[in-house]
């Protein structure tokens, strides 16, 4: 059975990313931002449990009514949850606990979808899926946050391959003014954020073939960009001088060398790698001091198909806002994406952390301004 | 001289606002994003004595070099400054030191206006006389907060007089799918932010002629509207839980009726007058509960000349941000619009505080989402 | 008649104090600590409205039912207050109402004290000018704070005349071992902190004659007392990185040299003056580095009548507890001092700010261990 | 060999009181006060070879340079360290980590114990032992406190056996006014803040021969006291106000009957049992409103020998503060009590978490006003 096996691929996926792990990495919370990884594999459980089992598996015993409370993530309608902040006070549930939890509901969901589900319950079941991959890319960020904030500096997994950096030659790719059509168009699986397909005008501009290299980076730093309000916001400048930031997430300087946490430990910086783990406040500072500027997500799409993209996510100067015609589903699954409509910017493309077969040049990203602890880069335009 | 006239027609028109305050009121800042009024009066007059009188004017004295301190806002260019915060901290200059800084550069600016303006310096006085005219509507809402603060709710002038409020019942506007130009175009005076005028395509969309009333607000109170996390932003949702927000700005529930702190003093709620002093994520969760949502800036200037406006600015759901090929000045004067194009919404229309002559419909105001000091209302769309 | 006759001796030379203020100087509120002069002027008119007037003075028409929630300091049985951080907050009531607030309760007082009242009221009215006679001497910290913090170092009074530091070589006193008295004993006023007098044992030990000057007090600067955490609790230690303190306050390093704000404005520091504004944390780090200590107060107490004390109060090493059998009065006035009595420091001893006739050698005072706005120095024991 | 034997004995203990903890609940820190327990175990063996090993025992290698930095306390003459609130947020070194850490030191010693040491070698051996009881006793109030918050209430062992609560009626022990003597006086192991044994004047008192019960203290929460301001001090009245604290840590009211969290789980509030888990406001208040008061340190340990003690902390009055004559030991020992004389109050007496064989009469403890997570209750005084 074809969803089934899509349910097992992916519910795989999600524990190999954490074979690497010592059981004490499943369960710290560094930053509000991140949460511990048993915290992930039980909430992505918690998920086809909650909108699948519970209301339309006839007969189905909740694993641990306490499990609700635990890893409700920010969805009010089903009832009180452990503030985000507290996650990583949690020692219990343990991780066996939470991967009995987990075996359990695959075990339920592999009955369960012994006969063939409504077309209601396989979308369910496909966003649930989609869900549970936005969380693999979730977990490795948060894993890199974990170990790279440990003064031990731990591998996460010594044979863990980076996508090769394809630096072309390409410059800047024109595009023409006019009317073009935004928004997702197709049968297959989309988030509701990415409808409704609709027009809109463009001015001409042109934007990089290219994302920008820590070589490129290099050069805004040692320019001074980051002591120079006039390349920031006035927000961002705030940013960099409250938070002290002097470089992009997990650089340190050493005796002089730049050096990057990476998923292999610490290495030497690697140049034509796209520079990474720099916010919006970062990236908007960056082009203001190039003289040019971000695209906004219309202009990203318009030309998307005319770059390569994936590696790292692309902030674009566009804000999260509803998409005309945009609906919110009814329920909790409706409070998946429009909540967030506000004080966030679009991100656009992939990152080497994204699961396969999830990304879309139509494709919704959103975080605020001053998050760095995603693989998130710079494409300029002008 | 034409702009000498209106220079002096500007700065007593700064003045008159003041001459119902007591000396006490011009002192105080209870909270960060109100300055207190004697800041104002010296701020504006700084803005002519540093970015004309000091460059332009040769052989100009400064009136007192400790000055730039204490009334540069926000110019990182132009040196240090009085933190924001502190302004309510600064018992010296008093008031009448500050009148007669005032004094003092209006004399050389009467001298100094004596031959006529390169075309430059023109520009600049005309930019600073808009300047001028944005801090007396500063002026109104941060004495409004300071008096209606006070628990003795004093009166403001007795003899103020608000705009009439024009309800009509002409339903909702609909506006045809296309493309539409958006931005200034003519020879007058506009902010850099309303260039340059260009084209987007707007679907089509029915847009309010009224604004909404306190009447019909509070059925939004009435039916728990502060208490359902459906209609609200996530943010919004934090927001109105963390401060405890349960109406509008100045209300207050007395013995089972609805009074609002007014120019004159705490008074009955005016059940049609617009609803002002609300936050956008207030704006936003009204028209989320009535099943519609706030037009986008677009929407609004396309229809603007199809009904009134002016009594209360219009939350919308766009971001502040750059129009295509929008360029900062060079220099202090390019920190005016530029480097606040982030994280803010953009507010469309007037209100009864703003000053005669400063509004168009091209006019693009620009507040934090939770702010409601400002005289902000709501406008419907779907 | 002689109650009346100290009445208005003690409420003039508060008047004389503010005599030198601006009507700006009496509304701010730089730090919660320091309170607006003119909530000051209010504060101690209302505390013999309430206490006095209103339960005493058959027939007393109150000035304003307002100015109870205004001007109530910390009296929670006395009905809600403006919260201490939001007194500076308060245009209304102006100066001028205060003064008349002032001269209406003078007004009643005399008429009231037209006949002789009973002993209850008049220790009421003792305590009452006692407390006055504490607030003169705020006022004096907190203008001294309002006017030292703003960037025009504004004078408070051109003629305003120090103490002469009579500095003396007369080394450390010996104190013998043995049982000493300690407490008041008298038949004049006192605070209920300084009851009962009762034993305490001391082991012998010396305390210095003088206090430490500015100039020794540069020594500890100089050797890097400032960056050395050998020499501070650790709670000071946090304190002082996280205050960034280098210096007492109102001292400015200045071109290499150091001045120091006093009522005459900035000044050239006085090295043979005693160090001043300085905390708890400081003094005991001071001694620390010295290899000396801090007295206990019973060691002061003991000690008081072998050496000049009077132009700054004194941190002890003694934490501010109550005396064997104190018992704390009935009702509001029972919340003066028992309520305070934890994790604050006591200082001994009178400052140059001290009103005329308020000092004893039984006389405690209290401060929290980091605060410095008070005329606070040092004397060595060992 | 006696201190080896001994050495291994503790060391041993420390591992027993965590044999009953998963994985997971050595690595969190919930709140800054509490420590993961892994740290412990880790900090522990720090003490031993960062003062003996390293500096005596020749040629020893450190077992990793990092430790350091992860393992240190708050010696700031050993160097930097992970800051408090951090330490939740290593998962490496792992749980495995340390105790072949432990086991690496505890091997180093048994060779360097093979030789009988120097006198000052094995005073800071027994320094460390101590120490280490200390560390005994904070793991199980770290885990009281990290498995008493966990939503699911897991026991931390079902075998635990609490002492008897041994309630007589022996009413208030008399003790007569006069001289004496206070601190330890004697041959074997003391801190150094319990030196030196000097004279006291006391007055005379009457003191309970038993801790105050759950039974008395819910007389105290049912009369309202936790919303009467006139039993707190200012200080604690803030602190109930802000914390909204309504009863002791750890107590639940469910469905109207009372709850405590016990090593054994959620159990049925033991009414005969000392009351546990308040602060020192609350056990102010509690006796405040009993018409009574805390003893202090001296009357405590000059009436000890006449009562039983040692089921819980017993606040007393006393804010902990040196004894005449107190002396720093030289170097980073000289951190260990010194340096905290400010601002916190003495504990006497022991717990039932104490660890066998570290109580005495003379033993000083000390925390803040406002923790709870100590095993703390109240001995009454009139």
């Amino acid at each position: 059975m074809e969803l089934l096996d899509r349910y097992f691929k992916v519910r795989k996926h999600t524990e190999a990313i954490c074979s690497h792990l010592q059981t004490e990495d499943y369960v710290v919370q560094p930053v509000a931002d991140v949460s511990p990884p048993k915290w992930h594999i039980g909430h992505t459980t918690w998920f086809f449990e909650t909108f699948i089992l519970k209301p339309y598996f006839m007969g189905y015993q909740e694993f641990d009514a306490n499990y609700n409370f635990v890893f409700n993530s920010y969805y009010e309608a089903v009832g009180n949850r452990v503030i985000r902040t507290d996650r990583g006070n949690l020692s219990r549930p343990t991780v066996i606990d939470i991967y009995r939890y987990r075996e359990y509901v695959d075990d339920a969901m592999t009955k369960f979808l012994g006969h063939a589900p409504s077309a209601d319950v396989a979308e369910l079941l496909v966003l649930g899926l989609n869900h549970e991959e936005q969380h693999q890319e979730l977990l490795l960020t948060d894993i890199k946050y974990i170990l790279g904030h440990n003064p031990l500096f731990p591998a996460y997994d010594a044979s863990y391959k980076s996508p090769k950096a394809n630096h072309s030659d390409a410059g800047f790719i024109r595009v023409d003014e006019g009317i073009y059509e935004i928004g997702f168009n197709g049968d297959s699986f989309c988030f509701d954020n990415e409808l409704n397909r609709h027009k809109v005008y463009l001015n001409s501009y042109e934007i990089s073939a290219n994302l920008v290299t820590n070589a490129e980076y290099l050069e805004f730093i040692n320019a001074d960009g980051y002591h120079d309000f006039r390349h920031w916001h006035a927000e961002g400048w705030d940013w960099v001088k409250n938070s002290k930031v002097e470089c992009p997430l997990y650089w340190h300087l050493i005796d002089g060398g730049w050096y990057a946490y990476t998923f292999h430990g610490l290495e030497a910086l690697k140049l034509n790698d796209p520079v990474c783990h720099i916010s919006y406040f970062e990236a908007y500072a960056y082009a203001n001091w190039k003289g040019m500027r971000l695209p906004t997500e219309f202009e990203w799409e318009a030309a998307s198909s005319k770059f390569e993209w994936g590696k790292a996510w692309e902030w674009t100067e566009s804000s999260y806002l509803p998409y005309p015609g945009f609906a919110k589903a009814l329920g909790a699954i409706g409070e998946y994406n429009g909540k967030f409509m506000v004080n966030q910017k679009v991100l656009r493309g992939a990152s080497e952390a994204t699961s396969p077969g999830h990304s879309r040049a139509t494709y919704r990203n959103f975080f605020q301004t001053h998050l760095r602890w995603q693989f998130t880069g710079i494409r300029l335009a002008k």
